[in-house]
């Protein structure tokens, strides 16, 4: 069960409204990345979390915490839509900035929302749940996670170098300085169940169960060894069941690709028995 | 460019058809972790690459074997759809178990495929590029790509759980095999990238960027205090800059959520002039 | 800024675990008119409100407890996957009940989250943002909003149909519960709102703009008269400015549907100039 | 079945071309409340009707209208493209106000449609069905059909304000008093259906399936009680059947969120047994 | 303009009520090629037709009987969900049959469109606007029509299969006589094209912006030779203007895929100035 | 089985960065007719091809090919990016046009993959498997095959139009020239499968099936009669089984369109029974 305080976690005001920067700030709330993705990730991890309360509470911790910020990054781009000059057709016309600011901003904000954000990505595509993951297995989700948490700062970062507006900067600056402790949160927890679980997801895969002379080679399917200079092809492997190695000319083990005919009810060509 | 030889990676021969399971091995081809997924993730990672050699080489070699596995999966798809019941209704009114394959097959399988694989995942969802992620920064990508082979590890275990086809387990092994490979090599790029850029992504970002005070706190935002027993609410953190707090009841740094009145042109309520 | 409570809402066990059901629960967790599509409209409602802040309080109330609703069903579907006989395939080669559930079920609750609730719909649509409503014009948001509750009430009702199971239908009697206060509270405030603006959506178009003398009569475009017996054809209309008519044989007031060739540069057939 | 006049209903020509603002005009057509989404609601509601005649004619007449403004859109769209300077790459370089043109173009209407309109939003979205609405309850669907007319003219007002054009404006104001018609009339007919079926919908839920202790309360989840002022905090409902109430302090009622540990074969962590 | 009269341009009746067959029959409604598709495609070509009126009369005709296909498989499906068996619990837990049809019928039929047809295809994906072409050339878009009425009819034989019901093949029968026509219309206007217009879309490429020596050789891609022996490796090309020729191991003739080193500003790793 | 080799097919090298053209461009690699919908196409076709070798091994190799040509364009698009002035905001404010190119670009190119290649269409939509087809059927699919080179060879031209850029045009005449021989490839094909299989797909429906009195009218659905001087409206059809026939008055053979009564359990209106 969740409260709701008026008050803002942190300031989100522009110095000035910028039309077309709201729209490139859609993609950190909208977007893969955005902050409706990690709400929402950690929101059903929790939700479906079947195992110690400990890392349980922390994914609900955060992701309450990121309800926050879709709240906080939608309260900017409103702001930066404030007097959006939508109506100054006649300006525009001699106007050449005007008319970059009409054609630079997201349509939507002045028709759909009537200046205010939008619940989609920097080029308009509405956000979808085939962004998020909440697989029931911990040491997985925590990667998907770190996974995120990198991106999404990644891209603060970026639109950081994109605006000069202090009030912009300013929330950006403590959006930068959570997911800093996010991704390092993320980086101890896993760190706590690769201990336990083994750095192979899911460690409960029996040997057996293994094609085990495929487990640790690097392919070389791409032509060019520069790959074989990596650590990643040879010596011992991170999860110290194996070691390391590279197969300059990969093998086919499977036979030729084909399929037996189509029954006449499928009606392919051709086809075979009538 | 590519090349493409004829003979599979690996078997791909079901000991007898079962349409049932054929719908739900389209998770590992078309689904957000599927085969598609990675192998589009590897290449576009690759193609973007604008560094070291040695890391596009390995990704390409990866994502160029995974191509091999979307065919792999889509043949032993069409063979378990190999004399898929589907038209046999007089059968199935009197036999329930004939009436379960058809209900429980995907349908596209029967009329829009004709007995192949589709580019969808198990509950008929088309494959989209929005799964993907491609961000042109190595230490992020890394993990996206650790992400990936875990839960694609993940679904490929649950999935030999639920069968007993003996010719299906044995290219789940294979499967199974390649992810753990997969995840060790990953796991091994991101040490040496760490190493040299931080484990925060991006490693870039000047410090006076970042609301520092806030960069290492847990904030309680889910009641109970759990969370607080982990690794993540004190001692070191892992970028080795700070130390982890605690903060027990997190405040409100922003003012009210509140924005100024639509003007007119908005068409909102109340229109505050006119 | 928000904060979460471990406890639910309201009571969500149900008497026995019944995953083919729980594929049916997840149409109002993500499907269109689900608890994550009323969670988010009302939100950006919120965070989007330029006006008056009784109704901003009032829709971020209702909004912060749909968060709880999301919560509430996500729970339930994972306890009615507990048990899900996704294994037995032996077994379910002789017990047709068996093949039934596993055909009947959602695949990605046992492959994808492990058996817990996912972000989409009864047939395994991922959620997405293209369903909700935030305009800036409360008239029209508010009828959005009783829309989307009465399609909900609408759904829940129909999944009460479809179960025995009394402690799914003591969740569900909660739901109904609070959809009827929802749809009250909605059109108590549409009917503060139309006093104030209007019936028609937007208020603030003057009259100038509109072509008047097509504003209030129903055009008869599918044959039959059935339609001229309503209170819409003829009378006062609702917003009290005018009289329904009725046009028998609607006419054509532009002219006909052509266009001009196309340049060269489209290649488009045939070029008419070059 | 449908048959096709080739006049227009209502003129469609625009004083001079306007690529961008043929870009803005897309929302209309092919949005989430453009014409494509009412004409396919109404028509899938008339053909779904299951009741009273003069509903169904009533649907049928709007909806097959709507086929009309889908019409008259797309060709005013493609007028506006009429000449579009995208091969100007040269004037561009010298000239901000071509490149600002450009920039701000669908991309798809040079590109894919060869000058023609698209059956896409104005941020290029396609048009997908998860926009519409038809329940088979017509109370509900009055409710779903009256907030997509209201939504609708919404926009056509917005979209009004930011053209001097007057052909696209003499387009307008004809939708706008379309739109006013089909607000005025479903709200007659929402009327008729509310005195016969009641306010809450369904109205077929006998009352001991509600948990009724919850259907007339609201609660107070986000602070400030600026909500309480409202007429939906206390007096009659407007269904008739109760008093308002307003919970300061909502209570749990349910349990703590906790759910039983997973079984082995879904390989979450920790694995409980073996 | 549209009118719209009653009766279906062809029978719509089942013998007997087949919820599961309902299901599958939304594929020609709602998908990829289903009638909602090919409505759409003919209409919009038509409305972006800017040249010859024959052919722009010939598609309007088409799209507009389209729309009556659409109502008569709507009207077959509500007709073939009457009296599902959804409430009928108690009986399902003894009787497999009920329990096969509750778990193959699309949940949408019960929960969310009361026993009417869906906008979707069978799996359940909402159908969507991508599926569409109008490209404002007319040799390409009867080639995109012939592809849709291909795989339509395919579809519609493959449906003819799966049922028994007499009545139902009634109307496939009808369907498959349409898609005849309309592929023999297609082609027909094909024909009439190719001839003014050349084969190879667009006609209007000048010679020297192609790169000529490689517009008539197979490349070798895929191992084996077995392509060599079709008609498309040697002899006069289809144009008439070239040689078909076989390139048995083809080279790249472009140089490494390399890309420069990201800019700071791009926080790519790694940054290679500051 | 595939394998990579680090040239390119062709030269991708521009004459100059161009961000807002490198948008553009997107179209061919993630649109619906792009290098991914055709390489992917492709490939799904040859993995479910049940029949004759030779059209499998044209099919592959084609598809093969394809994944060639996403990688020219993607590094391309790469290239068309350096040096993007993604972050000139203070020279922005006075420079026309630099603001323009800031808001003609994809913000994806600047924030999502740091100066990279998006797998997603010119408007931004990420790219989908709805747009492919691999029916099983050769014919049928040959036909899907010319439609998609032929989409795309038109966009390929329509690009060439909107750059004076030599490189750019240098590798467009590559794709013109490739797109030219799949045309003619297909068209070879197709001749082969119509003499074998016919023209009327499938060519397995057996005549009893089939309505045959409506397998070859043009019924005339939109006034007007300048479809009737086609082709396709006299004389001997396609498929030499017929004479073309012109319906001047298209008559409706199904009853009206009417339902039975909801059940009671639907909670329709209005409900017939209780
Ligand atoms: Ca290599
Ligand atoms: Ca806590
Ligand atoms: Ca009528
Ligand atoms: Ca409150
Ligand atoms: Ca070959
Ligand atoms: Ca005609």
């Amino acid at each position: 069960m969740f409260y709701h305080r008026k008050e803002l976690q942190f300031h989100a005001k522009p110095d000035r409204p910028d039309p077309v920067y709201a729209k490139k700030l859609q993609e950190i709330l909208g977007g893969q990345f955005g902050e409706i993705s990690v709400a929402m990730q950690y929101l059903f991890q929790g939700w479906n979390a079947r195992g110690d309360e400990k890392y349980k509470d922390l994914i609900m911790d955060t992701g309450t915490e990121e309800l926050g910020h879709i709240e906080m990054i939608s309260t900017m781009i409103a702001r930066l839509l404030d007097d959006a000059p939508v109506k100054e057709q006649e300006k525009a016309a001699e106007n050449p900035v005007i008319e970059s600011i009409l054609g630079g901003m997201n349509p939507h904000h002045a028709i759909v929302s009537g200046l205010g954000a939008m619940p989609e990505n920097s080029t308009g595509v509405p956000w979808n749940a085939g962004y998020i993951v909440a697989s029931g297995n911990l040491v997985s989700d925590m990667r998907a996670n770190l996974n995120a948490e990198s991106q999404g700062r990644l891209q603060v970062a970026r639109l950081y170098e994109m605006t000069d507006d202090s009030g912009v900067r300013k929330m950006l600056s403590f959006l930068l300085a959570r997911d800093t402790m996010h991704q390092n949160q993320w980086i101890a927890a896993l760190k706590e169940l690769e201990e336990k679980y083994g750095t192979t997801v899911p460690g409960t895969v029996p040997a057996e169960w293994e094609a085990t002379e495929f487990s640790y080679d690097l392919m070389n399917f791409s032509d060019g060894e520069d790959s074989k200079k990596g650590s990643w092809a040879s010596g011992k492997t991170p999860d110290g069941k194996g070691e390391f190695g590279y197969v300059q000319e990969p093998k086919a083990h499977g036979g030729k690709q084909e399929l037996k005919p189509a029954p006449y009810y499928a009606h392919g060509t051709p086809p075979v028995e009538k």
